[in-house]
């Protein structure tokens, strides 16, 4: 996998690598392995994520794209547009949400059980700081998951060019609940 | 002014009319009419809103316009497109989220000292059913207005069509704080 | 029923009196009246929560009461004490929080299915003022209610003495999930 | 320092221990350190914040002790007692809300400038499961601290007994404002 320089500087934490699928960053598709994983192989996990994903409107209107999927971990990724600013330029911190709600839902997904979707029910956001960089990564955690609600914490980290470090600009703590298909 | 059919269900609550600026819902442009207001005027504060909106990115992304600008209440208006979708069609609680948290960050903003911007430090937002309509209207108000902070709380109204009662699909508490330009 | 001072400021907003039961405040019980209310009479509702009230330590740990009881509605009224201050002699957060929540979970019980117990899954509170003042008063309000999850607005309010009003010190945004018994 | 059962299984993590004052669990004194900490030595600060929660009611009167204060973290220990009890005979959330936006704010006072007070502005809490344990840990974190706003993360860990693996029964999101004392 090749990746440009953003990415390069990005480690993703605490991931039982056995259980990942990850995509180029950004550009080169990643594959999955397959694993036993709440008797829903790895790939099916992804598959389901990457086609709901797909079908999301506002993810390809704000150009978002699905960096990440692990048990209980989900990565999206966000390049900087002036079509997502708010005034002073920054990006928006409706764009910064949108993209860390989507993570800490799919995160939720991961450990759902299989015959459940989910809703976020609520969540609450920090904004750090300025969404000011090049590249953003939402990551959406499972902190714990019960029978009918998932608690997840997401973050949002802004890259500001090749091989940078990078700032946290979003804190997020969400309650997404399971529902029966 | 001449609304089409959805505006006309839609009454803004407890406003002095005199301090209030209304874009016609849609595309019939209001007025401003003077009033003192922290010795500034309604045309004054209405303008910066109104140009401060205009910058940013993502509202026209979205397609969202500023509908009402009043003391310690602005009024965001959306009009359902495939493009801000999530997953199952409804409108994606990032889009829903974009308009209100603009609507209590300007809000806030006719209540801060003429010399001060203002920044949304965090707020929380319950979803509190598929956000399913033809059109939507971001509410934000000032409940409490400090030095430093103020507190905002929104609410986002779905329409299914010309006439019809509205359905109130999200609920936001904000915090905004002042900073000085 | 005779009241003193504070609570003659104190006017329940938005209630069906049909619906209600009112304690004295304080000291001086209220009854109930009869009504249709979720296949439950209100003397049901009420007795059910002043039971569960009354087997709450905390409540009587920080002198709390159950004032008022009616669909959708909760107020829970405290005298200030030192022994529930911070370290600046107001009361602290953390008991004005528990009032507030307690009021919550109980509005949304009085909206609960008959077979259901509560559990508060998450809130937010924004803390808007120092909590100064002779009396405090809790009051929780459900915002929307689903076969799982309750929103509910609670806020605080401070009153100083006899016949003054309140201002109010803290504003709550619960989700309260509901639990089979 | 010796310690009874429940505390050793308590790790305090990411510490760099210079800058560490710690009780002994329970009831046995730790000291401080001396260390260069924005100006002002381990044991002011430590002073200072262990004299403010001596001067709370509230931590009095619900049995919590500080167990430890380091650089941007905070420990408050809370014993089970039935007088903080809600219905079913847990910990009600109040309490242990108590405990935790108390361990934050310290925790953010930490880093607090010198001549600055903090305040609470706000909190979310999740209640992940009922507080059930023989003791209590609320551990206050600073994500991110700016000139005016400190958020923190807060959790509250439930430890059975001695030597007991603890569960997470709480998780917080706090913003701090510093104040010019």
């Amino acid at each position: 996998m090749e990746a440009s320089g953003w990415a390069k500087s990005y480690n993703p934490p605490n991931l039982r690598r056995t259980s990942v699928w990850r995509a180029g960053y950004p550009g080169v598709q990643g594959h999955a392995t397959k694993h036993d994983w709440q008797r829903t192989s790895m790939s099916d996990i992804h598959k389901r994520i990457a086609d709901s994903f797909n079908a999301q409107g506002l993810m390809a209107t704000v150009g978002a794209t699905l960096s990440l999927v692990a048990e209980g971990e989900v990565h999206i990724a966000l390049p900087f547009s002036k079509a997502l600013s708010q005034q002073h330029g920054y990006v928006h911190a409706g764009a910064i949400t949108s993209i860390v709600d989507t993570a800490c839902g799919y995160a939720a997904l991961t450990k759902a059980p299989p015959e459940c979707d989910v809703l976020t029910a609520e969540f609450k956001i920090n904004l750090l700081r300025p969404a000011l960089g090049e590249h953003f990564l939402a990551i959406g955690r499972v902190l714990n998951s019960g029978k009918l609600l998932t608690v997840c914490t997401g973050e949002v980290r802004a890259f500001s060019g090749a091989g940078s470090a990078h700032k946290v600009v979003a804190l997020m703590q969400a309650t997404i609940v399971n529902v029966r298909r």
